[in-house]
């Protein structure tokens, strides 16, 4: 199936056919093909969609093209869309239109459906409330293997997962019993000696970024939320799991390079909306290192009595922004998967001066003997080198230690980036080459 | 459960007890706690669990500890541990030993995993194959749907899932079935009335990184891969999935901060082993660095005439970073999670451009009141923030375009990010500054 064959069937008023092969093909490669049609199109094959196929294509959509669809749709046929969907998706949905769209939109959709939105509705942003889904199976511990099988035919279809199961007394979750349990074991088991009663469960407040986490380190394919009381209020299910850590390694990547985190598609972003994203650090920043400048006017008698030194400043900023974001690079990485953890922030920074240690006695050596050959003179070699040693060795440790302190004040770690290591090792680089120039050159 | 426990009940030798808390924990903690005891209790306790979840744990620890663990056993239980692994972990394990070590384990290892290992062995590192399982439920499409559950009861134990199952034929694959159409259907209607023939595949030698991609574009539980010849070879499970997803960030991070590569943790990796990994593109930047070097000292003259142009270059240099790294980055991201792709490149380049020319201006604006007001020098003022402008759109489209290139040859695009870039950048914005310094200022 592809664009054109969906367009050619659809001009040429097949509509037959090309129903048969939208029945057939794939909800997310449908709405990635149906996002790249005009308006019209869009709409004349979307209506051509199952219900539930609809809502399924829907849900797999880019926000802007969902909202050019819905300009083509009646009010009731959203309506229908959102009674359709899955509550978690379709609240993913309403969390972008106007106030009162929502409120109009929501007094119209089935009584149940409007309960469970109204109730996704009110967690942040951040939290796992904002991923979750109402939508699972609850069993009873009294139940039998068959018994539990029926009441998942019964409403299987409307859950998110039916592969995990939950064991539910008096709104508390007792245990869970896995699909797997259900089909390996003989229909009489009892499902209160099949359960498993010790399980990785989340709370609604928890970050969505740790519950998904919890669900990777585990490798499950869902976990129960409970709220604050220990009632069992929905589930979050692994492919939201793997959405949200994606989400989240963009967000940090667009820190790291002193952006400001967003979750919208690079091309979708106005040139207003980039801009504005960027210039707060830029500007945060280029005054910062007015400072490495002030340095600089100090030591003016200097560079103009040996004006060569300045030729060395960039080589010399550049190795120790490189140095100190490797460094914090590795720090803030580490810290966003577990691996590193505040307690290993002396074992860290040892590390990285050791290593610096190392690194910088290299490039001094290589660095010292390219300019001994091209310049004949030993102190000026000297002097660059020995200002490397220093630079690098003050970069890493910089870069080891902010993102770790970072993470302890509860700051995000992923501002302690490049951008910001090199300005602040700037200034420090700066200051250690003009001071090691004054005395080795006596200037 | 934790570490204090264990020891307390292993040191007070209740080994009942410690049997029943080991029955009941999960394998991911329990892998983690392992690793943190000293040889000695490590074994002692490993050897307490039984097998199917001694191989679970060991296939959850790390390299190292694994290593650790398996120098107190004998070679008949490492033995005995490879056979009730899966054989994808079972590879994940011997593909750190020794060759001679493998041989003589696989000797003795049973017939049937034995064949699977060594078919696994002989994928690359970053192929499907190398993170594929063969262990999968096979169904025949003339079954009834009570026939294919009750062939999952008798191999669903030893299958990494059995949620996903598949319909062969002649070592084709005609469709697959989903544990949920099983149970949400009645038992005897036909396997090939329910088996969906259309389905999304991996093939053996397709990137490991690309088949990840595809199992969390459709939110799939597994996904199958067949060989070149189109034969069914095994399958591909979130869980792993995620792993590599996660592995592949942690690569690109690495890169993008002009690292080798490695997916080694942090803590465990030698200060030798990170010292040899950094220093390569230090030592390539930093001479590169000196080619921005050499124009500095074309313009010696301008500098000795009015000092204070030197003290202008850490802010033009930064900046220019900055910037670049802020537009590569997002590229980067967008090219990695199939956001963005080479046909946008004029799109993109066209945006950064006209970014570059709202975010240029608003700095160069800041810069040149602030230095009007501290020097005023209405000339000086001018000098700089006419080159920040250059600097800031040469930095946006280098830092645009160069990813946007690598892709297109088939190098990694993370390789173009702030390390590069900055380096390439300050060569430009140093020759715009002097360039438009001696203009302006007649020098």
């Amino acid at each position: 199936m592809n664009k054109e064959l969906l367009l050619k069937l659809l001009e040429e008023r097949k509509l037959k056919e090309l129903y048969e092969i939208l029945l057939k093909a794939n909800p997310v490669d449908l709405a990635e093909i149906l996002s790249e049609l005009d308006e019209k199109d869009m709409v004349l094959i979307f209506r051509l969609l199952e219900k539930k196929k609809g809502a399924e294509v829907f849900s797999y959509m880019e926000k802007e093209n969902r909202n050019n669809l819905i300009k083509g749709l009646s009010k009731s046929k959203i309506v229908e869309l959102i009674d359709e969907m899955y509550a978690d998706d379709a609240v993913d949905f309403l969390a972008d239109m106007p106030a009162n769209v929502v409120t109009s939109l929501l007094e119209s959709t089935n009584a149940e459906q409007r309960r469970d939105i109204n109730h996704l509705l009110q967690y942040s942003d951040d939290s796992v409330g904002s991923i979750m889904t109402v939508e699972y199976v609850e069993l009873n511990k009294n139940m039998t293997v068959k018994e539990a099988l029926d009441k998942i035919k019964k409403v299987g279809i409307d859950s998110e997962t039916i592969y995990t199961c939950y064991v539910v007394e008096n709104r508390k979750c007792l245990g869970i019993v896995t699909a797997k349990d259900l089909i390996l074991n003989e229909l009489d088991v009892k499902i209160s000696t099949l359960m498993k009663e010790e399980f990785v469960y989340a709370v609604t407040n928890e970050d969505r970024e740790d519950v998904a986490n919890k669900l990777s380190k585990y490798g499950l394919i869902a976990l129960p939320v409970l709220d604050t009381e220990g009632y069992l209020v929905g589930i979050v299910t692994f492919d939201d799991a793997i959405e949200v850590l994606t989400d989240e390694v963009t967000e940090d990547m667009q820190k790291m390079a002193a952006i400001v985190a967003s979750d919208k598609p690079y091309l979708s972003t106005s040139v207003w909306e980039h801009a504005k994203s960027r210039i707060g650090w830029l500007l945060v920043l280029m005054l910062s290192a007015t400072v490495t400048g002030s340095i600089i006017t100090k030591y003016d008698h200097a560079f103009e009595a040996v004006p060569i030194l300045v030729s060395f400043i960039p080589m010399l900023m550049d190795t120790g922004g490189n140095s100190g974001s490797q460094s914090s690079t590795l720090i803030i990485r580490g810290l966003a998967v577990n691996e590193i953890k505040f307690s290993d922030i002396f074992k860290v920074v040892w590390k990285e001066f050791r290593i610096s240690l190392v690194v910088s006695f290299i490039l001094a050596l290589a660095n010292g003997i390219r300019i001994f050959i091209m310049y004949k003179d030993i102190n000026l070699s000297l002097v660059v080198s020995l200002s490397l040693i220093g630079t690098v060795i003050i970069a890493k440790i910089v870069g080891a230690f902010l993102p770790m302190i970072a993470k302890k004040l509860k700051i995000d770690p992923a501002i302690m980036a490049a951008p910001l290591i090199t300005t602040i090792v700037d200034t420090f680089s700066i200051m250690i080459y003009f001071k090691i120039a004054s005395v080795i050159l006596k200037i």
